[in-house]
């Protein structure tokens, strides 16, 4: 039995780590384009912010760990081209330019996602820049030791952005972020993205929304960006206006695709054809709250996916429930949490959304230190469902989120989220936790 | 329609004012032996370490507010001596030696709990001290001053013993823990009880482990703890052995009891007599993993008692599902948090339990500040059912362990919360929250 795999990071190596586990004796081979395996993406904002550290801090294991511990036949500078269906094979480039032609009985694309590059003029010049593989960490660290860089134009305001936005800040360099849209976090609520910007904003970052941008252009000491009725000068650009799953050798050989041209993949990670699976940043996934297919490329579903397609390449059947769209970050000292459905959202989806927002503390009453947070939740007029919570607050933000999570996971009503027992003690939390405050304030609306 | 309240703390506060809410015109009358209400009775001992602070700003709402602005007949220094439940009425002494008697429509206990003092020689002496109302924080704190007392036995080693024996040491104060039982923290998992005893002990206090206690007596410089090979000095004593359900007057009225003594409740919060309520920690509760009843006086059950007791009261039919017995302390760095049943506690109850316990990571691979986090999980082979998680460390455990109380309420399988979308960002976790490496552990021994 041979199975290949089309790329060596979290789903790709998970699923190649635990195959091999199953089954030791299994032929297990790894293309991978890049010279990097199975490191940290999500850690480079935080690497890049600290100058005393090297990206390749965030490997997590060597690529000669894979091989000579693991087995696993793991080929890097491999670029897969085409997968023909017919033959069941891979074919592509070495990095040094040898043709291969592999056949296969199981494939996985795990081909990830990436950064989304308007095409506009200027945005292939040195010092624009955007981030995905550890090589591009590698690069903007470097550029900006070698160019003294002192101002950065970020362009895009999400998870990636305002996290890159606190690194380059971290390292004394000016920030200007702009985007077209006029809404700061399209998907969040109001009263809590307010929040958002204004720790940004304190934090000396110059949020310019609702310009869109025309174009890049070489300026006397860098760049200029070059936006409706607004020109920012910086030495380095920075573009994070989203991801788009790396799904073209799928679309190539025919594969069926889902939601945002990720590929549409069944609780068994197996996408149209029974010989390939996909998993992580490239596949989509079901929504547990609306039981429909969703593209929310996120690191825990891209690992855990790579374990189910080696569970059922190896011959025990694994099926994944499906996301929640948990997601948390954090932005100077404003930790950002939120999963489930947001009401606009829900809305479109058909639901018939009320959501209350409630202030609540951090800690119990006259108990030192405590902050403000801010809970939107979301239910469901109809069946009285819980179906979302949005979270922002200067501590315990980031943990409190997952207790909700689950609550979408068991199909829970705002009712009986409402009954939970949640923890308390006055260095944590008041006496009801601040999802419960929420819940009970929804309650009364719903 | 005249609602009677014995105990003006959390559960019969909780309920005067939601009654009052509900129906304004109700006449409601709160008993309460003390002159305080209302207060974070949890936030003693974080007060009691800053001898900058009164024990007053622990009141969460003063008396007048209740009486003036919510129309609640709230009478302090009332003790109730008997309830007659024939004539529906309630007998007592009030701080000045009046008698009154006062009939009901509706009753509600809400006596609480009180510290039990072993029946030993010298329990009574001055600097022997224990802690439940407001005023023994008060008393504790004027005595420390008053004597500059430089140590302090604390006999006991459970939550409050543990919150105490920090604030004695915030307070420079020398500390020796005793107890006989020979096991730290018997209901906890030995490897995780080993964390907290640690920590404990790296911050200069002394346990002593097995040692009987026999007495207390007068010494030079004040007290003499005598135990089975050990005599202890000290300036106080304070007794932290557990606490018992106050429940005699229901009791005595024939009241049916449940768990430890506590007052028997359905799920509307209704005793054994169809007018008369018990909330708090007083009161027995449905346990959610076992369905039985069960005994676990804490805050936010008392709070939502209150709630229910009082919608049932004016008529909206309330019924909480029960505890999960979720509960979480800090001692020093340490945060101890748990919910479910743990291993020897499930074995008595009919479950086949089997148990992980993981060491994970507070923060993901390669970032700054990580700390280590246990996790004990505990799982039932008949039904595959999740029943109980505990976890120590040093950040991010007590939020965390929410997930694993929703997940109790909705009786997911070990497997079903392997699944659960937790919230993933490097600076507040691995990929794989610590809680989903447990359960994935767990389900290769299930």
């Amino acid at each position: 039995m041979k199975f290949i795999i089309i790329g060596g990071d979290a789903a790709g190596m998970s699923a190649a780590s635990r195959a091999k586990r199953n089954r030791p004796g299994m032929d297990v081979i790894v293309l991978e384009k890049t010279s990097d395996v199975s490191y940290s993406a999500c850690g480079m904002p935080y690497n890049l912010a600290d100058s005393g550290r090297s990206m390749d801090d965030l490997v997590v294991r060597q690529a000669d760990v894979f091989r000579n511990r693991q087995k696993i036949d793991l080929r890097t500078g491999h670029y897969v081209e085409a997968i023909d269906i017919t033959r069941k094979a891979v074919t592509g480039t070495t990095h040094d330019g040898d043709k291969f032609d592999l056949t296969y009985d199981k494939l996985l694309i795990a081909t990830g996602a990436s950064p989304v590059i308007p095409k506009l003029p200027g945005f292939d010049l040195p010092g624009v820049t955007s981030m995905k593989s550890l090589n591009d960490g590698r690069v903007i660290k470097q550029f900006i030791t070698d160019n003294k860089v002192k101002n950065v134009v970020i362009i895009g305001m999400g998870y990636i952005a305002l996290e890159m936005c606190e690194a380059f800040r971290a390292l004394g360099i000016e920030v200007d972020m702009v985007k077209p849209r006029s809404v700061f976090i399209p998907w969040m609520n109001g009263k809590l993205a307010s929040v958002v910007q204004s720790e940004v904003e304190t934090n000396n970052v110059r949020v310019h929304l609702g310009h869109t941008i025309e174009k890049v252009v070489k300026a006397e000491n860098g760049l200029k960006v070059i936006c409706s009725d607004l020109d920012l000068s910086c030495r380095m650009v920075f573009v994070a206006v989203g991801v788009t799953p790396n799904s073209q050798l799928a679309e190539n050989a025919g594969l069926e695709l889902g939601p945002s041209g990720s590929i549409s993949v069944d609780k068994t990670l197996c996408t149209s054809n029974p010989d390939i699976y996909a998993a992580g940043d490239c596949a989509d996934a079901y929504h547990v709250v609306t039981g429909r297919k969703t593209w929310i490329p996120l690191a825990l579903r891209a690992n855990r996916g790579g374990w189910a397609v080696a569970d059922n390449v190896t011959g025990t059947k694994a099926e994944l429930q499906g996301v929640t769209g948990t997601a948390i970050f954090k932005v100077f000292d404003i930790q950002v949490a939120r999963t489930g459905l947001g009401t606009d959202e829900a809305k479109e989806l058909g639901f018939e959304p009320v959501e209350v927002v409630i202030e609540s503390r951090s800690r119990a009453h006259a108990h030192p230190g405590s902050s403000s947070i801010l809970v939107q939740m979301v239910g469901d007029r109809k069946s009285g469902r819980l179906i979302g919570v949005q979270m922002v607050g200067r501590e315990s933000v980031a943990h409190r989120i997952n207790a909700a999570a689950v609550a979408l996971h068991a199909g829970m009503t705002v009712d009986e989220f409402a009954q939970t027992d949640l923890a308390y003690a006055p260095p944590f939390g008041p006496v009801w936790d601040p999802m419960l405050t929420a819940a009970n304030q929804l309650l009364k609306q719903i």
